[in-house]
């Protein structure tokens, strides 16, 4: 396959990007890589780039920043590097594209350069959570349509319970709706009439809340983009909270020396803990393809590091040789 | 004051919160107790209540069930703990009312009984997020209200502050509305709205997101109540699943016998450190007064337990001593 790559609108300098782009040719023999970025400049800081058979760069003059309103900068700066990594998309010269800049503007330019697929009436982003036993569960929309109506939940639950069967290999997945309780007549017009539509399906177990994102009793949570992208960040900044305050404790002067003993290893055993890592970071962290366009384009964090798009870059390659966008249009038809 | 239990319709027995209010008349003697709920069942438990001078019953047949539609139940129910203890607020007979029940149904009873503050069109729910430095972040609405307008937006930011000023004894606090991001171009139309609204308030200091929750950087969020409910939960099911996650760990077979001596501490240490409970439960965790209503009632967890309820007490009895109503009402018609 042959994925694009923008190193350039992420928060990180485009050599780190680029350097995970060689480091992951040098192991992944099956992928051709396109870097989409400012040529000259790249080619200034990696003179050696040329002699590498498997990686290209296509140039782009600009960047959209994450300040930035999405469809005024995707209309006004033609040649920014998400309108050129997907266009490079839409005439088959990448099989899938991948920028960690402005989410938002992704999203838009996939929607006007590749369109949405058949009935499809919003994109969506879906994020895998951790879990405490095994498994990951999967919530979407997390932020690329805020308001979602009963129609666009539907959609999102279908979708979603593709993506989760390609990603997880679990023949009949659960879905969930986010509500304020378990209990049908919970919540607004809007989410009651969901409930009623996405009772529909076969897999919907009802009404769910935090705790079953954790807790392993539903595998996809349907939910608006607005409400996804306020949980996903409060998971995150809570996680980090957790960190912090061990932090601190840590740090704190304390007459025991068995205390001090215990929390200047307690770092290290965390983290050299596979297993604890694993659950700490969900599989796939840090990527994820925009459901509903047809075409595998996906986002990153902003902040994504080398090792980072090196994940994105496996998962991509692991999409798209499961023949991701096929899957999601099948499910769509069938449904 | 007088405060007003509902000892049945929590999930634990009522004989833990009658437990609890008897703990905390034992050294809080400027407090008088009505216990709510039904009196043969409570006396045959408690014989001895009869003695307790600054202990009273009011008799309530029935309650409303978690699982139960909050507006109907009010209805039908007449003679609910929260109907009976509401009605005995609205008679002036007690100072504030207490409830760990059906939240919609203490919320519903509470505007049907006593009204909304002149001026206020929706109640909100307003709770405390701890911070890795000092102090409390407060979001609201987290459940009363799940699809809030403009005007219910700039209405939870008046009465955030206010609760804020009274309760934190910080004079200018901040405000900022939860968004997808810092810009002020983000999110919906509604939100766009409510944004340019909220700019009228010298305190705004524009959208948040999660992580300015935890590192202190606003006071007051503002949110729907849907997003806000989700978002709490989500919160506390990550920190559950954090220490779930340690715990697993700790019981983990290891080789090494370092590790397990580590980790047989790790809990007795981290719960022995009174400024990490502290942080992990914030203060006034477990009640929440409903913001808009004319009176003073308090919500708590369902789970609400008998220190969680000497908590609640406690905290109703500090709002009540600072003129809470009162300060709401002023909040209000300043702005």
């Amino acid at each position: 396959m042959i994925i694009g790559i923008d190193v350039e609108s992420g928060e990180k300098p485009f050599q780190e990007l680029v350097q995970g782009v060689i480091d992951s040719s040098q192991s992944r023999k099956n992928i051709e890589f396109v870097i989409v970025g400012n040529s000259k400049n790249i080619k200034k800081s990696f003179p050696k780039l040329d002699s590498i058979s498997s990686i290209g760069i296509v140039h782009a003059d600009e960047i959209v920043y994450m300040d930035e309103k999405p469809v005024f900068a995707v209309n006004r700066k033609r040649n920014c590097t998400v309108n050129v990594g997907i266009k490079l998309l839409r005439e088959g010269k990448i099989d899938a594209f991948f920028s960690p800049g402005n989410t938002g503007a992704t999203v838009v330019s996939s929607v006007i350069n590749l369109g949405l697929i058949e009935t499809i009436k919003k994109p969506a982003l879906a994020t895998f959570f951790p879990r405490v036993k095994d498994g990951e569960t999967l919530i979407l929309d997390v932020g690329a349509n805020p308001d979602a109506n009963v129609e666009n939940l539907w959609q999102n639950a279908i979708m979603g319970l593709s993506y989760y069967r390609l990603v997880c290999n679990k023949k009949e997945p659960t879905v969930g709706l986010l509500n304020m309780g378990g209990e049908s007549e919970k919540g607004s017009i809007l989410l009651k009439k969901a409930f009623v539509q996405l009772s529909k399906l076969n897999n919907f177990i009802g009404n769910v809340e935090g705790y079953n994102v954790f807790n392993g009793s539903v595998d996809v949570v349907v939910c608006n983009g607005f409400t996804g992208n306020a949980i996903l960040k409060i998971a995150e900044a809570t996680k980090r909270y957790f960190l912090e305050i061990i932090d601190e404790l840590k740090e704190k002067k304390s007459s025991s020396f068995f205390r001090k003993l215990i929390f200047s290893h307690l770092e290290k055993v965390i983290f050299s803990n596979e297993k604890l890592i694993k659950k700490i970071l969900p599989r796939f962290f840090g990527a994820a393809p925009i459901l509903g366009i047809k075409g595998l384009v996906m986002v990153g964090h902003g902040a994504c590091s080398k090792s980072d798009l090196i994940n994105a870059i496996d998962f991509a390659s692991f999409l798209f040789e499961k023949d991701y966008l096929n899957s999601i249009i099948d499910g769509i038809k069938k449904s």
